[in-house]
């Protein structure tokens, strides 16, 4: 099974061999091709996926048409639509691959199961819900508080390799801007 | 101790007398009174707190003097500065009483020793924590895809109680917007 994934909890909580076999024995490997769709709008959401290769990009289509992107995710990162897996409503957003993927995937009966099983577990996931808490709320002091200028210095600080790796396009739709905007602000940095 | 804190964990967790006195006895009591604050910006925030009377609201003031309206709390709602009560930054926010309040504060040590100790509360927290992150989320798309009327409408469709406590003037810097512009959109509704 994946280092990765051994590596990324143990970062947390130590396990045994035996308890990482029996975690790991809940995940299965899943591989995309750039371009592909993990989750598309308005499916039942039954899995979040742990990330060892490539990129993606989560986003919502609004009633224009217009893209808003949600979040990456590349490796060591956990994606899905969340309030579709923890709430049961259909997904509002779409996962879509911007390079060759390979994830973990784990459904929420699993999920829960695992939690329910062991403490560790359930504590590793705690610690991170309660640092994505922290990561959302920066970002909507940052949505509301400083220009996509601002925005992007920031998302470059936190993120370079994300900032490489993803097009440009995308990167000013998750900023909220025009192309040209951010190639503006791009050359006056 | 709070017959309100108990009936909030036994919404998730079922607890024995015994437990919960464990549980209890790491809560202390605290009343403020109206235009009190709770936390003050640049401070180290050593606790969260759990409402159970009067209303809440955590601030964040720009480097224009001009405040934003993190979030609200009233009964039952949780509040701190989270980001420096997970990571052990000094506070961002200001956290200011807009009524006479009532809360029970837990400290970060006893907050995680309770959860080492008793599986169940761990499994609270991280539930806690996902339905959290789940309404960050739905905040920052809202953020991003509709304007201050939609806004209104889903503050008032989700939290009528709240709208009804709170003063038009920080509803409108909630919303981004003007006092004016706010009582434009109310007339119009």
């Amino acid at each position: 099974m994946s280092l990765e994934l051994r590596k990324h909890f143990e970062e947390l909580i130590p396990l045994t061999d035996e308890e990482f076999a029996t975690l790991a024995s809940y995940f299965n490997l899943r591989k995309l091709k750039k371009h592909q769709y993990l989750i598309q709008e308005n499916e039942p959401i039954t899995n979040i996926y742990f990330v060892t290769k490539g990129l993606l990009k989560a986003s919502y289509i609004d009633t224009h048409g217009k893209e808003h992107i949600i979040q990456f995710a590349m490796e060591n990162w956990w994606i899905s639509d969340f309030q579709a897996f923890y709430t049961g409503v259909p997904s509002v957003t779409s996962i879509h691959c911007l390079e060759d993927v390979e994830l973990y995937a784990i459904s929420r009966n699993d999920f829960e199961k695992i939690c329910l099983d062991n403490h560790k577990v359930e504590h590793f996931f705690r610690i991170k819900n309660s640092l994505g808490y922290v990561a959302l709320q920066k970002r909507i002091l940052s949505l509301l508080t400083t220009d996509a200028r601002e925005r992007f210095e920031q998302l470059s600080a936190q993120y370079p390799k994300l900032i490489q790796r993803v097009p440009k396009t995308i990167i000013a739709s998750y900023l909220g801007v025009s192309r040209e905007t951010l190639s503006r602000i791009m050359r006056k940095l």
